[in-house]
């Protein structure tokens, strides 16, 4: 199948798989989508690595980076943001941690345990994030960028048009693709409300052909509850050029998800996620936990605005993921996690999701036929 | 298109509207779907009188009939429910309506200006309800019974099953459909999370696929973010034999909205419906209003359980109907509020949906073609 999108990036289908982890995004790749590296939480070094590795391995196939970058955020001079954590969101957080006897950090930590959870702070400044996209504009093979939370600046989509990389942006309101548009945008992944991480109210059913109508003729990616072929065939119905998956790949064998989280992924139903602002202070969808409840309790005293939120509540999720602590380990996934039932390989979700579309699409000609 | 469920009902095309009004039942059966008349909110009474308009126009073509009938009601031996209201409640509910400045009904109100909201507690408790079906499975054109909440008793599916009735029910979680196949019904109703009315959960994307595999070969129609073809589309790839759409007639010239609400939803964007206890007492979705905010207030002491809280705030919602209030006025909706932007008529509606339909499936053969 060739939307304009796989011809102008060379894939074979338009499956696009945020990942966090870098053995996805080659897996993807090579098995003819498109890996796109969740770059927010890694420091530039750390980056570089990681897409030593990806350029290394990926051979002639194209990869992504998507980074979270802010359009309201304070300017690159970032003020004493630890002062202005409230000492009672501290105790409160403490307290929580000693009533399910987490442990506090070894002193030693070095930075990498950092990546034991996704959702951090680290990278949610647009300074931060331009040194990230410093490091990434390097590698050839870097052909998509995306920005999860608003559209990026001008010069940004400068340094991508000349080097030949396609932008993007999340948008979870119609306002908001219509903005990309604007800002002159190559695509648009339009979020259901059903997706992992940070989402909106309006789900994929109803969001899709509106955001599709509005931005008109830009490409629309649709994200949000698609897991299988029947899934991509619905999305590519209501008018989407592609799809956007990022939960599915969280439970195979190549994610970076540790085993206790990635058993309670297996394990979960689509009943068993909510939208919090717990990891970055923004709704957001993950799996439901003793945790997230803690955040709902009245007790709690609420979650701070972004970026103070995450800083808040970051050390604890790494204290969490440490302790493998059963009640308390959750993840960032969408409702789609009902369906993630066992491991399975990248290239095997997806070409298991290739056929079932084929098969969908089969069905629907074939009721027609009938007619 | 033709599904098994067209086939056995004889439909050009597998769209189930469900409405109050007896106007979009007969267009719809006409213009080839099938109309499912909501008969919650009648009494026997009335009923007669609207199944009797609608067997009298609808010619030849079949209609359906949708109860409410809780499956956990607490019988038929009803307690003295009126004074199972809090007092604090009704003082809640009456200061609200005096802030606004919403007149008392008038002493002498027929109980006809009951229809001027849906959602009443009238109907809701098996007796009545099975009043209801006494009277309905009278009609010989009556092809179709629905229950909102549960799998019906046995020997209404019994008599169903005698008359050539089909039946189903909806469902919001996969172990509810399970238990309607337990239950012997002839098809579910799956509803997404976006749809109107009560809802659950989980979106419409992601639920369809599993109740379809968990009630195979059972045959499952989509309901939740249905209002077009492209939609209708994706609901089918999804694997759903048809589609259930309620929101949709709504802004229609048949239906049965006034014009003030009818204003509302056509200006409403799919950000302005919530999920709210207020009708019922269980979670609906509708349209937000400072009246569902008043619900959500800390003033507020919180919805009363089902049947109690329909009881406790039917009359206010007449009374803010009859006042016309701006601010207050809401009505069931749900989220694909956003794309009904105009007045169109129900066989306009149905005829649009069918084309659209047909183009998305002509694209999406034509992306595979380019191949």
């Amino acid at each position: 199948m060739k939307t304009d999108l796989c011809k102008k990036l060379g894939l074979d289908a338009p499956i696009f798989a945020f990942t966090h982890c870098r053995d996805v995004v080659v897996e993807v790749s090579k098995a003819g989508g498109i890996g796109v590296f969740g770059a927010a939480g890694y420091t530039p070094e750390q980056l570089k690595q990681e897409l030593d590795w990806i350029q290394d391995k990926v051979g002639d196939k194209p990869f992504g980076i998507d980074v979270i970058m802010p359009n309201n955020y304070m300017g690159d001079e970032v003020p004493d943001l630890e002062a202005m954590i409230p000492e009672e969101h501290k105790v409160w957080v403490e307290s929580v941690m000693q009533k399910y006897d987490i442990p506090p950090l070894p002193r030693d930590l070095d930075g990498d345990s950092y990546h034991s959870v996704n959702g951090s702070d680290i990278g949610w400044t647009h300074k931060i994030c331009r040194q990230l996209l410093e490091v990434a504009f390097e590698y050839p093979n870097l052909k998509v960028m995306v920005n999860a939370l608003g559209t990026p600046p001008q010069d940004i989509l400068d340094t991508c048009k000349e080097k030949g990389i396609l932008v993007g942006a999340l948008a979870g309101k119609v306002k908001h693709a219509v903005a990309h548009k604007e800002g002159g945008l190559d695509f648009v992944v339009a979020q259901g409300h059903e997706a992992g991480g940070h989402t909106g109210k309006v789900t994929t059913m109803v969001l899709i052909p509106q955001v599709v109508d509005a931005v008109h003729p830009m490409p629309v990616l649709a994200a949000g509850g698609i897991g299988g072929g029947r899934q991509m065939a619905a999305a590519m119905a209501l008018g989407a050029e592609g799809v956007w998956c990022g939960s599915v790949w969280l439970t195979s064998p190549e994610s970076e998800v540790e085993p206790l989280p990635k058993r309670k992924l297996i394990e979960a139903t689509s009943e068993d996620t909510v939208q919090s602002k717990m990891i970055s202070g923004k709704p957001a969808r993950m799996l439901r936990s003793k945790w997230t409840d803690e955040w709902e309790s009245e007790e709690c005293p609420g979650a701070l605005p972004m970026p103070l939120q995450g800083m808040l509540a970051q050390e604890a999720h790494i204290r969490i993921a440490r302790a493998q602590n059963e009640e308390l380990a959750f993840y960032p996934t969408g409702q789609i996690v009902g369906m993630m039932n066992e491991e399975k390989g990248c290239k095997t979700i997806m070409y298991d999701m290739l056929n079932e579309y084929l098969e969908s699409l089969e069905r629907l000609n074939g009721l027609l036929e009938e007619a």
